[in-house]
């Protein structure tokens, strides 16, 4: 998919950042990482890793992350992360059996919401194959109100903020 | 999405639109639907759809309306629609067993893109439980080069703008 | 499943059950039907819907049923289905945007478990493109102990014996 | 559910193997393991991977050791493994964010078949979480027919049996 950001394709270039935008965004500006293994029902049959399955690439990351860095506990914890908007910028085309880099950092953190920013890479790549976001407000587990991020989860999104 | 943190904020609702956005989005405002029957695995160990389930909602009913409207073969056609942007807003749960009304529209039809609109309707409801958005940029098959949308989906997507 | 490297055995078909068994396995050989439209990643990259796929729309069909049919409540239920056993015969291929008539019977209903048979047809066929089985055993919330199956499921899944 | 086997649970005790076989069955009898990362959605409302996804642990173990040891193209290859039968015995959950151990065996090579047995393993278990056996088909994929496995595919099999 290279291709599609070259001046011959005009329209899919104005879905994608600018050259220098994505040229500022490496692996460096991405504090965590974390491994992922595609499957094989992951492609679909294009080929390629199917546009829906990079969203639970970017769930598994941060939700891997809250759980042994933040104490998460989502089966019985007093709060839950709802996922209330989401987003994929797709650059290029991942397929079985790659593994994905997954990078995460926190854009903006608030009471009771927190925005990331995910950037998926290929093996040994600097350039991302797809630039993600994704917000999640907590909520109180009885009420499902919003309530605030608790204390040791937030120290941990505090360590992602870029 | 500032909004979502603030003290105005009481519940994840509030992560939406502004009321008077959201009034103008009913179901009359889409002239193509499929009814998206939820699965067991959908749900979550929230007891909800998981977020990235909704993506596999608006892929289905966009790919499922060009083969059976507009003649896209996906097995052996000469062209093939890559996803290049998704987005979602999650206004309401959903959940298994229920069946999901899938309403789509073209908002933006290019020389060889187009960007659909997609709401999910729980049944019954008038007002959206998410809405999202898909851009497909349109690739001949040999060499994956953006192409001008052959004329039969053209047509098909023609009829979906509003 | 020795024929399947024979002589005899020309297609993959031939990795099914004798056409004596296949032939008194119809459609009225199972009381309830569910219709599960297929979704666009449930097909891989070989263009048929993946293996795994098969067992979602298995214990989509039960699950279903008992929600509906026997009350089972499975956010705050007390008791709890869990899978202990699952099977399937692949007998002939599926593909998006197809809908897939699942047919579900009860073979054995003991005190704590029951097994379901599972047949998957396409639209106007006769003869199941898959045959499935699967075994629930019922578990209290609190200790994950075999309980015995609640008087409403149990009822249901009477319903269901052939 | 390791209380499934108990005197309380006569029926689904007969689903699983005596503990004698399963004290039989550790990680030496695998000659090729991979590594899978569990994922935010293969949870299911239960709090545990539902029994669909152990599935995709299986076709994931064994095509990726085919493409990268036997040389297997599932892109452009002369041939394609269909499955045509497949099981799993569920011993005990699993759950996200573990890591699950996929162990591989070949228990049958024939002319175009395979038979597979695929133990889950949680890290630093040595009695497997889940027992599970697949066949592969191999056709050729002009015309779906069965056909001989290809020398180098055949190599890597017959390095699997045990």
């Amino acid at each position: 998919m290279s291709s599609i950001s070259t001046p011959a394709a005009p329209s899919p270039a104005s879905a994608t950042p600018p050259a220098a935008v994505l040229a500022l965004t490496g692996r460096s500006d991405y504090p965590h990482f974390l491994a992922i293994p595609t499957r094989w029902m992951d492609n679909d049959v294009y080929g390629h890793v199917n546009n829906v399955v990079y969203y639970s690439y970017f769930d598994t990351v941060i939700n891997e992350h809250l759980i042994r860095e933040g104490g998460l506990d989502i089966h019985d914890g007093t709060v839950v992360g709802y996922c209330v908007e989401s987003q994929c910028r797709y650059l290029a085309p991942l397929a079985f059996p790659e593994t994905i880099d997954a990078g995460l950092r926190v854009a903006h953190l608030g009471n009771s919401s927190v925005r990331y920013e995910i950037a998926l890479f290929r093996e040994g790549e600097e350039v991302p194959a797809a630039l993600g976001s994704f917000v999640h407000v907590f909520v109180a587990r009885p009420d499902d109100h919003p309530t605030a991020i608790p204390p040791a989860i937030r120290a941990c999104l505090e360590r992602l903020k870029r």
